[in-house]
Parts: C-alpha cells; sequence; structure tokens
C-alpha cells in the first residue's frame, strides 16, 4: 500500500479538575474518522508544559490511580531542593512529571480508525493541583 | 528538497522472552529500504501497555542490563503502594515503566534509509516478566 | 482544512558546553517559516543516546537548574550497580536519562507557524559532563 498523504487538523481544549486524567481517545477516533483517511497518524500535542499525554490501560481505574500515587513520590510536591515555586509546591514537580511523560501521543491510523490496542487510551494528565483549560492540537497525516 | 508526501504501512508481531529487549532496528529499516522513500519518518508503535518502545545504544549489552536494572529499582515489583494487580506482582509496574518510556518511537529517513545514528537501535521493551506476543504496526510518511 | 502533503528536511549540528541545556526553538521555527507549510507536523531528532530532546518552560531558568538537579538525583553519576563506565561515572547515567526522556519531539505546524505554546521551548539535554557536537535531523510534513 502507498498512498498520497495529506494534512487534517483540529484543535479543541480540555477542562481538568485538577491532578489526575483526562481521556481524549474519543475526541482523536472521531476526527479519524471524519477526515476519512485509511492509513497514517494521529499526532496529539499539549501546548502546555505541566500537563502531559499518555498512552495507558484504559480498563482498571485503579491503574491511574497507581500512576498518580507513583510519580507524587517518585517527584515529591514542595522539594526544599527546587529553586523554581513560583506558583506553589506543585508548580517544578508539574514541569518534571511532564518531562518525565511526553508533550505529545502518536498513534497510527490503520484501516480508516484510530488503532489503539484494545486496553489502551490517550489520557491527558494534569499535573497542577488546580484545574485548567487546556489547548490541544490534532494532526493528521495520512492517506 | 521538497517532495509530495505518500504512506507505507506494515504490521508484524514479536514473541518476547520476559523482561528484556528485543532489537526491531533491522525490520524498520527493511520497511524503509522496500518502500523507495528518500526522506521522511518511520513511526513505529506498540498497541500494548505493558511494553514499550525505546531508542539505545546498540553496542554494549552491558547498556540493557544495567537499564533493566535500573528501572526493577526505579519501579519495584509487588510494591504494596499498588491497588492494581490483577496479573501479579510485574502488572503494575509494567504499565509504570511504559508511560516513563514510550509507546512509539519516531525516526527520520534520510538518503532512503533508516537514520539510526552509529549507535543507536530501536528495542522493545518487554516489561511482564512472562514472554508476550507483542503486536507493532509501523508507518512510513515520506517522499 | 484537507490539504496534500509534503516533506522539507534538514540537518545541523549543535555544539553543547557539557551537562545541561541548549534552545533549538528558533532553528526549529526558521526552518518551519521558510518550509511555507501552514498545517502539518515537525520532528526533531538526535542521533546519539547519551543526550535528548524535551519540550518545558522557556521563561524562569530556575526550571532547567531543577531538572538537571532532579535528574542527577533520580539517576546518579557512578553508581556502583552499574556494569556499563567504559566512558565513566556518568556514561550510564547519561543512556538512562536520555531512555527517561526521549531521542525526538514532535511540534504541530499551525497557521504556517510552529505550535509551541507560548511558554514552551524545545531543549536539547546534554547528559554527558563534557560537551559534544550533536547530530539532529529536523522533518517537516505539512501542506
Amino acid at each position: 500500500m502507498s498512498l498520497p498523504a495529506r494534512i487534517v487538523q483540529h484543535r479543541f481544549s480540555v477542562l481538568t479538575p485538577g491532578r489526575g486524567f483526562t481521556e481524549i481517545s474519543r475526541e482523536v477516533a472521531r476526527c479519524v474518522a471524519e477526515a476519512g483517511m485509511q492509513a497514517g497518524t494521529a499526532h496529539v500535542y499539549t501546548h502546555h508544559t505541566s500537563c502531559s499525554l499518555i498512552i495507558t490501560e484504559n480498563a482498571a481505574p485503579e491503574v491511574r490511580h497507581d500512576l498518580e500515587r507513583y510519580i507524587a513520590r517518585l517527584v515529591p510536591d514542595g522539594d526544599p531542593a527546587y529553586r523554581h515555586d513560583d506558583e506553589g509546591p506543585d508548580d517544578m514537580p508539574a514541569h518534571i512529571r511532564a518531562v518525565l511523560t511526553s508533550a505529545s501521543a502518536t498513534v497510527p491510523i490503520v484501516a480508516g480508525a484510530l488503532a489503539l490496542g484494545t486496553w489502551q487510551g490517550i489520557y491527558l494528565w494534569e499535573h497542577r493541583t488546580h484545574g485548567h483549560r487546556r489547548q490541544l492540537t490534532i494532526t493528521l497525516t495520512g492517506a
């Protein structure tokens, strides 16, 4: 299979309730379905440095609970080693968490659909204690 | 250089022997060579949440040994803090390891070949104790 | 919006001063501006396994200071657990840091420009104690 590629792009935003996970798989899958592409990639990007995008297990909610608990221990709030705390004890930890994960996720488009595995979901991970409106861009490159 | 892009996609699977690394550089390089693209990107994706894809040193096997030993210490099996242990003490650590690394790797295609650095290899990192058959999708976008 | 895609590719190098961060946002933005693409993605890649690319806060220099201090504690130099120390106590830590971050960063192109968020910058993170000349490839896929 070898087909000429085109670009489709969407922007949207997510209002997070504070630290934790918001699944966005459905929004990305809908963009792919509407674009009518058979094969390619879906790139999702967050324009912030204190939240991130991850792909993880979408069934048991304990997985997300444990992810948050694990990273809170790995990157402690209010660590006296941090110089940067302009916005509070969760400011620098949010930047570190974002760097240890990623500002983007790229998932293939296969047979006209977003090809997440059966147990995979795309999540926006808010790393600040308080909620924020987060801007995202989805870029589809496909044929 | 500015050339019209097209998409070529392949799926394949890897049978892992349990925790550790399986190099897939050759498989990806072969897809690139067969596609006849001069410039672009090769996106490799795993459809699972308990293994991941990394790019690391391809010469000294001690590097992979040390990576596995390091992450086993960073993300301990059977930590009593985990709620999610449906599939055993390596279940939740596998999800955490996958989130701290990545479900995908993207490498440029330059001058008709996969442009890994001299010392770079693409590895599937199995995070479960037992072996699994892992599904992968390679999406080439190039000209 | 749905437009035919093309590929534009550039290679460049950065001479790092040793451990720390070199911002490359401007170089990437310039490639995007010159390519004349309205929408797509910019993929930046480093061909090495002991430095990495991250997207983080571009304003307060304390953020980068704290990132370096945090990761130096998380991945200690000269840990007796490492077998691989051919090039010194910072050899294996550099590979681990690279795996915990990434060899690439992908940022959307929106409205003809590199769409970094207001507070986002793309940084090459040198993980070796001494400086190195680092090779990078920028691949733009867009319309």
